[in-house]
């Protein structure tokens, strides 16, 4: 057995069956291997953001580990920007490198370059493994990393000559770090808080946007009258009837600040405190109130499950919270497709157990809103800011929930990012619903500009803000890869669109001219 | 003004007049001033691959630097790999590189990362600048560092606060650093050794490719009877009819083994000493043979264009030597189409003055034989290894060099990789062809896994190597982006359509059907 054989099986016995990679010749090794060792999974993305993508939304899914293989340093740049996302998600990811042969890096070879410096800045685990012998102890040390609370991405770099080596035994496998857990005086102070009758909210990261812990954050909300809110941009919330719903913290650093207006104790479970996105001249990038202490029940590394169980107990919140009741409106019958009607388009049509991975930006502001009573699903957002994460973190959420229903909602400049996933949703026949909100323009910027106080843009910087002349059409361009296309514009024509997509296996794409 | 403008303005008066980029909110000052301060071209890619891509080529071609304008550490990463091709295609390139303000910084927001660290493994200059007082300073620094001897890339890193707070005033510009001087005593040693008589081979890279010092070599080459070669990928060689034509090394190990056989001095004039491109079992990484002696007349940095000229005095070499004769054959009438026919068509068709970007890989491999006799041409190779440098170095080569026609020989899989490259060639109205030749294969691939001595593909293997299915149509890909786009199955309709395509104004694509 050699090492690329010996890392594959390894990580099949650690419970990662999905390798998702663009492989070169570096990797071959590795490529072979995967017909001699049956059971993994392997799929091909024709872009590395593609691969990266996906393993993201695979993770945040399926709660344990995708592989992938990247070809050397550009192969690990390619997918820099996606990994960057999945760390800000904490998701899990055995992020597997290809390189030189150990005895060929000193000749500096056209493809040589510093990997280790790339991948430091997105691992929280990172080696090269230098041998054969050890590859099978390097992969399970690897998984762990990942594995390990919160979820990171642990790098192994491979190097040709260790994949090729007759490789060590079968190795020991190594338990994943568990989250911290908090200590009883925590609880205890926290509960002090919330008795004390002052404003208070939660705000929820992680884990604690789960069903179970939604609905004991509910309870202790109930109890202590304090808001539950989420993260801006959460990596997995579940939601939907019968849920506990939380309040989102919007976007603009203004309304962070309104939605905290008041607020005197803000406790946090698994979130980190409120900064602004983006610095803006004259505007604070702290958004808590100067008035307000803010608490931490548990960091992103602690066993908030535990914790929000602990400060339940504690405070005798055993009254169940109101649930999110089923409210799904009747489809639009006409009218040209806005914000709203594009939420209600989607809210009426949204089958149970979807999963919506969100990337619309401005376009879709209101669709969170729209969609709050519909049938339970999970909603995946843009959690690094780096677009181009929609299309493939679909593709991998799609590998990880075969049955279920998957929506990407996409601007059209972050969906260009990383087009080539459809590609891949076409060869694995995935059930992608992908819908383009082709507004033609990165609007988000338009905003921003005027927020930064320099008013319209001039001629010039509106040509670098607009996708259009040329105007792209998507249609053509998602058949070209084999995912049968539509286009509409009107929210009657929306509606019957998406109902027929989510009717019919496998990808689509819905254009929507805005 | 402000530190954008100033920026912009410094930009400008060290002869950089064309930025690429994909702006984002921290980025908004930079693209406000665009308008501010006028005479600065700016051409936008959806996608960072395109941008520093469209950089390379346009470095290679005006042997001047674009500046690029990427959105913090992700867009970095997403023009990473391309980046790494013009690093080792010495380009000049001002990268710069947008960041939160100074004082957002520690808040950690989501789109913070290591920029520096990235950057670094790309750039021979690097600076965070943090003051607006020092952004003029700065940018005439990076100017100087990129257009320093050999081209380079210097990666400028602007925060938001720098780029908005009121900048000093203009900077003094900063000479570039010239390449270095060859001693004498070296011309003197190799002009020794090519006395000796013994077998010697010169071999060119960089600046020794152009005209004028192909000429020189030649002359040399001739007087010492030693055999003139080139790199296998050059970044830019001047060839064609009227042209001294040098040999260009082959790809493979074994192939440049056989290459060098016999040789017992080689002479590197820019270049390296010929090492394996990867690694394979059994097989040496370095190839020149044992019995041969290397001699460096000129590292890249140095002054290759006085040392030729002075080693051709040294050694009385003023015997011109023979020129490559036109040879343009007739269009192929009909067959299908393979790697001679498909050289034919394109040497029947190559108008004068073309820039030749070749991103073939395996289905092109014959085509610089066929077009050694055409009326004379640039030939641009990926230098790095890392694909996806093909479309967007054809755009940059295209605004460099208008009324030129340029022409990317691109691999399916290769093209895919940054095809948004196609929108900005539509949108700037860029006079490039682009010849997709699609083998549905990462064929490259099959060879190499026969290569490493792993025989056939098996299944699962198979699949990671084909790109169908899906077929991709690149036709309707084409299209989709706004460029005019046809397919071809025949030689004589491939040379019809290049014909046509070469006198029509604007971008054209044309898919091979192989």
């Amino acid at each position: 057995m050699n090492g690329a054989q010996r890392l594959i099986q390894t990580l099949l016995s650690g419970g990662v069956d999905l390798v998702i990679g663009n492989p070169g010749t570096s990797e071959m090794q590795f490529v072979s291997a995967l017909d001699a060792v049956p059971r993994m999974r392997a799929v091909l993305g024709l872009f590395e953001g593609v691969v990266t993508g996906a393993a993201d939304g695979y993770g945040r899914m399926a709660d344990r580990p995708a592989a992938t293989l990247l070809h050397l340093g550009p192969g690990l740049g390619n997918g820099l920007a996606n990994l960057h996302n999945a760390r800000r998600a904490r998701t899990s990811i055995v992020n597997v490198v290809g390189d030189h042969a150990t005895f060929h890096k000193q000749y500096d070879a056209p493809l040589n370059s510093d990997i280790a410096s790339v991948a430091h800045t997105v691992s929280a685990w990172m080696k090269t493994s230098t041998s054969a012998a050890e590859i099978g102890a390097d992969t399970a040390a690897a998984i762990a990393a990942a594995r390990g609370a919160p979820g990171q991405i642990a790098t192994l770099i491979l190097p040709a000559d260790v994949a090729w080596s007759e490789a060590g035994g079968e190795p020991a496998l190594v338990d994943p770090i568990p989250p911290s857990p908090v200590a009883v005086s925590t609880i205890d102070a926290i509960a002090a808080v919330l008795r004390s009758g002052e404003p208070a909210a939660l705000l929820l990261n992680g884990r604690a946007l789960r069903e179970p812990q939604l609905v004991l954050a509910g309870r202790i909300g109930k109890r202590a009258s304090a808001r539950v809110l989420c993260d801006t941009f959460p990596a997995r919330l579940e939601r939907g009837a019968g849920r506990f719903a939380v309040e989102r913290l919007p976007y603009f650093g203004e309304m962070i600040q309104g939605a905290l207006a008041g607020v005197r104790h803000l406790v946090l479970v698994g979130a980190k405190e409120p900064t602004a996105f983006f610095a803006f001249p004259g505007r604070p990038s702290v958004l808590v109130p100067e008035t307000c202490r803010v608490h931490t029940l548990a960091t992103e590394s602690d066993d908030c499950v535990a914790a929000l169980q602990a400060l339940a107990d504690a405070l005798g919140a055993t009254d169940a919270p109101e649930l999110q009741s089923l409210h799904v409106p009747s489809a639009p019958t006409g009218g040209a497709v806005d914000p709203v009607s594009l939420g209600v388009a989607l809210a009426a049509t949204l089958p149970d157990g979807a999963i919506v991975v969100d990337e619309a930006n401005t376009a879709g502001y209101a669709v969170p809103m729209s969609t709050a009573g519909c049938r339970p699903h999970d909603w995946l957002c843009l959690t690094g800011g780096s677009i181009g994460m929609g299309l493939p973190a679909a593709t991998g959420a799609a590998l990880a929930c075969p049955g279920r229903r998957v929506v990407a909602l996409e601007g059209d400049g972050s969906a260009m990012y990383t087009i080539q996933a459809l590609w891949t949703q076409a060869r694995e026949g995935l059930d992608v619903t992908s819908v383009i909100l082709a507004n033609r323009s990165y609007a988000i910027l338009n905003l921003e500009m005027m927020r930064m106080g320099l008013g319209d843009a001039g001629p010039v910087a509106k040509q670098m803000l607009a996708i259009a002349p040329p105007v792209i059409d998507f249609v053509a361009l998602g058949r070209s890869m084999g995912v049968p296309s539509c286009s509409v514009r009107t929210a009657d024509d929306l509606a019957a669109q998406l109902r027929r997509s989510f009717a019919t296996q496998g990808p689509s794409l819905i254009e929507v001219v805005l």
